[in-house]
């Protein structure tokens, strides 16, 4: 082998070069890309997706619903499409919808909203450094100028300052509009620092990326702070409906979300739910978001309450939920039509999706648990799943 | 809205089913979805990857290499599937991938292996969990008797002990074959459970999962005592090939890593890298690996060291990589092709492959923190990728 | 000023040359040390205590009981020693000891005991290192066999290994006695570490700590594994009493301990409790204990219940209590005094030390929790403490 | 046993009442507490700094030094009073100050300044909570004037907002004066929080600490936010120096420096460094700080950098650390002895602290891990310590 993969000067995303590649493939490994090379999508609406484009992987979808959710940009019945591999999970959501829309349905909120990049500046000395993040604040302003001059979307909200050593490490946030913003924010930031730096002679050195934005990172940072959006779902069981569908009191489930909290803690582990990135990872993958931000977008934090009533208040609060309505992947076709099966096509939803997915989340982390309490957990893989 | 999703009592995986329920979408939400509709891999191929099968997402496929591992199961030159929607990803780690090839390529090994599940039993106080905890520890021997009862691949290694309040946690650690092994174990350790259970009463309440797994989680317990495969990939390379390919110094790596690190450590994060999540995620779409599993998987440690003779010693430790070449969607007609494309179809790969991603994900570091570095990383995406 | 400072090199631990100390003190900074130099303790007793003894600080000496205990070791009423220059301290835990010894006591155990020492070993590779962790494993006895020559009391326990890059990073885990034993492990591992090198040519680099200790250092690691003893406290208090004795009910103090938790996960704390440090820095400084280890002995986990009945089940957990019964401070005049106060001077008693310690961090999350749910937090302060 | 501590209705704060509980103890117990009764503090003065004053413990109080420290507040030689009862402990910092008092000695300042207290609010929903969120912000400075009325001192920098599920933690943030000041913040925050329930009927519920504060807990918060003074200390250390002083090469530390910090990583814990905790202990007792703070003042992140000249910068950042020069423990008379010792005693001096102990601690890093990567660390405990 160690050819070099093909690529066609003229016109490398066209069906002729991905089926090269495929050749290519095949020529150098003997695997045959034969339904990778079945696809419907158009591959000149690949630029700015990929490179080196060569076929599909075929993602099995599913969905899920109806969902009924009282948001404030999502209102009313959805049906969630969900890809994904792993048996289980689509019905395991889909009973979980039931549940609650028995219950009443899903409220759902974004309750911040930021992206970031998160550049460091170093200086001789700490005190130079401080006097650094002075300037800055006194700045903002004409920082902000600087930074919106390459983006008619993107807005800087406000500037974090962390201190450490003889290095300033700043958070620029900004909002995106529809889109995940990570690059529109990194060409941003990168002309204010440029901007910055030649303002200064105390500087020493700096970096665009100081890592602790943390793209594709989880980070405690990001569960205090927000990167995407950071949306709160909630709902409230009776333990009636508890005991009917899942053959679980509401008071069993409260008690084992206890010991589930604790485990998180032991664990360090800022999730203390059950399984978010399940369908984070799932409507992901459907409506062309970033799979990578799984790593942020997994997190979340759980907050039951037993009501004097006996009934079930449950929410979850995604700190980090990073999505897109526009770029991305968001414009491919099939992830097109995924998004508008959840009416989430078009201008000024990117909101509206966040809740979705946030009241989605919930749904699974109901239907979840209450399977662990009533120990079907394994059982109901047995019955929908490979025995892996 | 608020219709029941269709089902086929006789055969729900079917191309009629699946299209049952797209002109189920389309009538309840107006969405049509076509291009969802073009698959060809066969639909009764899916019973036990998903329910609700409606269709499937076309995820864009590029490959990156050759990638030249020397790895203890993955050696020689490698082409690597990546599925993303991300542009500037296949040519950032290809990019990688040919500096590191003219530096001597990748070593990799595993060097740890476990898949978790993680109980809680609960006593009428902590005296009686310390008991029950040395139990366990004297009947070892029975209780992975009756865990692998449930299984022929999955073998339990040990049992982790964890001591909080009147709780005891216990953290059973299998091996899991070429299955990735989250069911097999839920399965086994339900049934050692029940064994346990029946002889113990002084529980007074236990449940399979005490949330220290973590099961789809970030957390530092896995970060620590690994989840899945835990690999290691280094390279060494020279300061003037970086000086060559990426226009940076390797002082200027080395140095540029310290404030990440710095980074991460002020964020809370247990990833002081990049973003491996971008190279784990993608080869996860491409191979059928649980894409969920990016919570656990993206966590990774760098360490790096500039050599007495100026060249730089560079590699990742991923703790928690959970892969596998045998079940959950690795089965898949795309997902197979590009296992096959690795060499990873078949039996006793899944070292190969968690060696392969290994290296793969230390190729996308380098070419990144070089980018970074070198002052390219807006342009570069302003090159290959849309402007988000 | 920048004169060195005098010592006596015949015999340095002596009042006289503590007294040409003070005078070079005034002398330097114009600082008359009067109350520092009014001390009852031989100067002599302080040999491998401190350097340039120059006097003593008077820390003030509150008494909080009685405390009542069912432990192993500690059974029966207690009366604390508390050194502390905080107001409403002493008085906090005074209370929360009547209210539970009203409820019947407490129950406390030590449910692990393990003193560290973490060195890392450096290879050319990972394999090199994970080879050399399977000849740790296979030579555990010879290793330790090493280990104890240096030391008649400590006895090598486990070693724990783990993975990162091309290194090794062990984590000898020792019982001390009656010692706290940081540096009876330290000179038994470098013992250890030494024959260990001596048998590998692999082996490019070598340091006794790794950091993985971690001492003197907060860590989820000693929140995970124990550093010193790891015991549990635990009491069951009726709601009645709550009322009677605190102005609150056993469901609001349930209810304002998840929002602590809650507090504690979002804020990145692996203790989730109020105020576990006083009470363990107060006895430390009376006892003679090691007050630095308040860095890892202030952990905590607490865990509570809301019965069934009404009534309150509040556990804590501190799983790095690092403590000692001879060695250290223990044997000063005054400290020596505080532990025959508690029954725990003499051979044989560090595990009702921790007992003790453990039920008494208890009575004080107790009262703080009750006070801060009551609303009284604030007056407390105000009838007892300065305000500062 | 289990008689009440007597206490002297008329005045508890006497020799005579402290006499008598001495006494109670004897006959309690069965301890005699001789030198404990030995003090020559007024107990009249202890009011507001503990109850049940019964005695003292002699606390040995050794000095290091000079340390030349370069600060805003801080300028010259210092000799630094070190409260302690392990061996080594002052010979190792002392050691430490002459090495980098040849260096040139160390530039310290506090870069940040804040005392928190944390309350929590709670709402229907989250909706209802992020609206709450925007009052805040609206009314802030009508929140400031009430929390104001309670205090000469304190001023309301800002409010830090986190939101979770359908709760709102605030987070108070003050300058203090001279003062730790948590007593303070509580007391105003308290006034603001009733000033706010009182103009909002959708508060369901709101306690003063939501446990985000972190008061006496260590926390990632605290290391991003800060809790007291933010010190960087600084200094550059030529190799011929470390060579000549401690036996070690800049870039051996350098060296194993990575794996320390790599440890910290694995480990779970934000300090990176050797021992901060010592340092800072052993000053907080001798100038009457709060011991128990050193749970959140012992985090501490090292950066070093190799020059390009073989040198060492070396730097420590103490995110939180909490010291008062007035109130708490400050005025009793030893501790006030130590203070003037450091030119501490009087108004206005509460940042020279900070950065004398910054400086400090600062020394004891250099110290310990030049000890260490000299192999001297057990050698030197064999030579100061008892072998505990």
């Amino acid at each position: 082998m160690a050819e070099k993969i093909p690529r066609d000067p003229d016109d490398d995303y066209s069906a002729a070069a991905a089926a090269r590649r495929r050749d290519f493939i095949a020529a150098q490994t003997g695997a045959r890309l034969e339904h990778s090379g079945q696809f419907s999508l158009d591959p000149a609406s690949l630029r700015g997706n990929i490179e080196h484009f060569t076929g599909i992987v075929q993602m099995p979808l599913g969905i899920a619903g109806p969902l009924l959710i009282h948001g404030e940009h999502a209102q009313g019945d959805f049906y969630v499409p969900l890809a994904t591999t792993e048996g289980t999970l689509v019905a395991s959501y889909n009973r979980g919808m039931r549940l609650i829309r028995a219950a009443g349905g899903v409220t759902a909120a974004v309750v911040d909203d930021a992206m970031q990049r998160s550049p460091v500046f170093e200086f001789e000395n700490a005190r130079a450094a401080r006097e650094f993040g002075q300037w800055v604040d006194a700045h903002f302003e004409a920082i902000k100028a600087q930074a919106e001059t390459t983006t008619r979307v993107g807005k800087l909200r406000n500037i974090e300052q962390y201190a450490i050593s003889r290095m300033r490490y700043l958070r620029f946030n900004f909002t995106t509009g529809d889109a995940a913003g990570q690059n529109m924010v990194g060409k941003a930031t990168q002309a204010a620092c440029e901007w910055i730096a030649a303002r200064h002679d105390t500087i020493t050195r700096w970096v665009l990326s100081g890592n602790i934005d943390t793209d594709k990172k989880h980070s405690q940072m990001n569960v205090l702070h927000t990167r995407g959006k950071r949306v709160v779902a909630e709902c409230t069981v009776p333990d009636a409906l508890l005991r009917e569908h899942m053959r679980v009191s509401a008071a069993a489930v409260f008690r084992t979300r206890q010991n589930s909290t604790l485990g998180a803690i032991l664990a360090g582990s800022s999730n203390n739910g059950s399984h978010a990135a399940n369908g984070v990872a799932s409507v992901f993958i459907a409506t062309g978001q970033d799979e990578a931000n799984v790593a942020e977008s997994s997190a979340a934090i759980l907050h039951t309450d037993l009501l004097p009533n006996g009934d079930l208040y449950y929410s979850i609060t995604i700190p980090s939920l990073i999505v897109a309505t526009h770029g991305g992947g968001t414009g491919l076709a099939t992830q097109r039509e995924c998004l508008a099966m959840l009416g989430c096509a078009g201008e000024g939803k990117v909101h509206k999706l966040a809740e979705i997915i946030g009241a989605t989340v919930l749904c699974g982390e109901v239907s979840l648990a209450s399977a662990v309490v009533a120990g079907e957990w394994v059982s109901s893989h047995e019955q929908y799943g490979r025995n892996r």
